[in-house]
């Protein structure tokens, strides 16, 4: 790994395929435990690095869930077939409409009414898909931020309330509902299935008297642990659920996992600029920032710092060190602190779990942007 | 504006150079009043649109204040000589060093003892400056994010403990101390400026006995309102201050003002994509999401939305709308809600303030990154 990050010319994503895969395969096996046929849309959001996405496109493995229209021709470029692309956006303008739609066999799911109508305007007759909203949502540590559905009205889908003027507005299209989705949330454990179960009990009874329906999609958000105290997620606890509450359902389970199947697949490799003491901290400085990797600083989802250094015997040593950024705000600190051996100017840092909406949500922030990544 | 808008192809930024030159005006103006020679430094991380940075290189009415060697790329690119430039970086690595010691007449801040011994060692006899904290930090409403020094050590600068230290390492390379550098936080506005006198002070003090001081850079970090009830920065009070501190001080008074010139001089304009009623609330939906301007999101700052709409009447029935951006994160909205006059879907809605750190802390998360920008 210090080698690689020494070929590098600054901040280095690594991915392992063999992880993402892996990952891949742990759901598909869940999913095969409910006894109906599913399918994976990968939610590229999640990363969309295009050597990652040719793979997985080979693989046939996973189709993709799409939010934007550029994330649908990133994705016929890395070799994605429309038909393999489940599209589930919101504030979808015209424009948007007009790109999307020029692939027939493209599932789009409807945020709005308005956007059932905007389709039907453009493409009278054509089948979509509508994104539901439970009412009931979860995440990670039932965190605000990560909830996407709740009593508090979000902004993503069609609420109950909504629900009887939305079926009429597509009939009067012609449209033809063969998809529902519903996402709860982002980053659900072992402790938040209770209510995902709620969630998807609720979301299931909007397909109700839908003729056309082929598909549900349960939406992504399975989680991962993130701190020593938190359980993994049970796939097979997952599984059951799905089971018991699909098997009057003769429809396709489709479920759209982004960090799940890429966040503990990458890490995020620094190289140590300074090693200094401030009044009674020590810092070490290292080549990249938050802007490399929001998730911890802004998410508050933490990060783990771990020293990639070769020495000849194992350091014993240990001591607390704050790992600062390159960005010139205060709150810039990847840890505050962390448990590290000696460390010296010029070693590697790396930082755990940085597959998932790192590098895709990176900015140029005091063009300090740059980064390399690399597929292993 | 909604001409502009509806001739852009997405999310449109618009610049007023007006705007910039009196809010520098106003700066130069203040600073005049201190009786000492002074510069401002254009702290570029906050808007590096080229055709705004050309436009102010060629007005020679200030420098910039760079914190990368990409931005000193950048700005020489734009026009500006490296004699104009102030560098204040941190977690600065040799090979930053590199691209920043090949320009002579760049003033360089040096943020740790690390950072002196490596100029040091690559450029001996060089003039420096030092980058010190004063341990006395104030921001916007006293944000702990906006606080950039203070008791609990802050990875910027040198604190008075090491400072004997600094100064050993910099002679010990021969290394001559021109400029002295501070930064007290973002934001102070005049219920802040008690607090900042007292930096001042603070920081002033390191001066003692530095021969070759030719500038004292109070950083940046002035105010502006951001709620009704916030008091403007009063910039004749903010001179005053300088002047008493500095009377006995030979050197130039530098200035980096960053938000201060660009902020109010920028709005995002965004295009209305659904209006939308979700169980008990109203929503205005925007193809532009948090990932355009981060800062009302993620730094809790509010940005003020107003409807951009022509009607041959006035509106009189307003109502409570929530405004909700483009990307798949339930917290993507820009105003929870705003009162708004009857909206349209194809309206259009400027996000005022957005001339500072928005366009230059973008992302393309869910590729929904794409903007344009005109100055006027």
């Amino acid at each position: 790994m210090a080698d690689m990050a020494a070929g590098a010319e600054g901040p280095l994503y690594i991915y392992s395929i063999n992880r993402v895969e892996t990952n891949i395969g742990r759901i598909l096996n869940a999913l095969a435990q409910t006894g109906r046929s599913h399918r994976i849309y990968y939610a590229m959001k999640a990363n969309r690095y295009a050597t990652l996405l040719k793979k997985l496109a080979q693989s046939r493995l996973c189709g993709v869930d799409i939010c934007s229209p550029n994330e649908l021709d990133h994705a016929l470029a890395c070799g994605f077939r429309a038909a393999d692309m489940s599209f589930t956006g919101t504030a979808v303008s015209n424009r948007d409409l007009d790109r999307l739609l020029a692939h027939k066999s493209l599932t789009i799911n409807c945020d709005t009414i308005s956007m059932i109508r905007r389709i039907g305007e453009r493409a009278r007759g054509r089948e979509i898909g509508i994104r539901i909203n439970p009412a009931i949502g979860t995440g990670y540590g039932n965190q605000k931020r990560l909830v996407y559905a709740g009593t508090h009205a979000t902004k993503f889908g069609i609420y109950r309330e909504q629900w009887r003027e939305a079926l009429a507005v597509a009939a009067s299209y012609d449209l033809k509902i063969t998809s529902l989705h519903f996402h709860s949330g982002c980053g659900y454990l072992d402790a938040q299935l209770a209510r995902w179960e709620a969630a998807l009990t609720a979301a299931l009874s909007f397909s109700a008297g839908l003729s056309d329906l082929r598909m549900i999609n349960i939406g992504g958000g399975l989680g991962l642990p993130h701190k020593s105290t938190d359980a993994c997620l049970d796939l097979s606890r997952w599984a059951s659920i799905i089971r018991r509450h699909f098997k009057d359902l003769d429809v396709t389970v489709a479920v759209e996992p982004g960090g799940y199947i890429v966040k503990d697949a990458g890490m995020l490799v620094l190289t140590v600029t300074d090693i200094e003491q401030k009044v009674g901290t020590r810092f070490a400085y290292v080549n990249g920032g938050f802007n490399l990797h929001p998730e911890p600083m802004f998410y508050n989802l933490p990060c783990e710092p771990v020293a990639c250094i070769r020495r000849d015997q194992a350091p014993s040593d240990w001591s607390k060190l704050t790992i600062a950024g390159n960005i010139n705000e205060a709150q810039d600190l990847w840890a505050e602190p962390a448990s590290m051996p000696p460390l010296l100017e010029g070693d590697y840092i790396a930082l755990l779990n940085a597959g998932a909406y790192g590098a895709s949500m990176s900015s140029n922030h005091c063009m300090r942007g740059d980064f390399e990544e690399i597929l292993i």
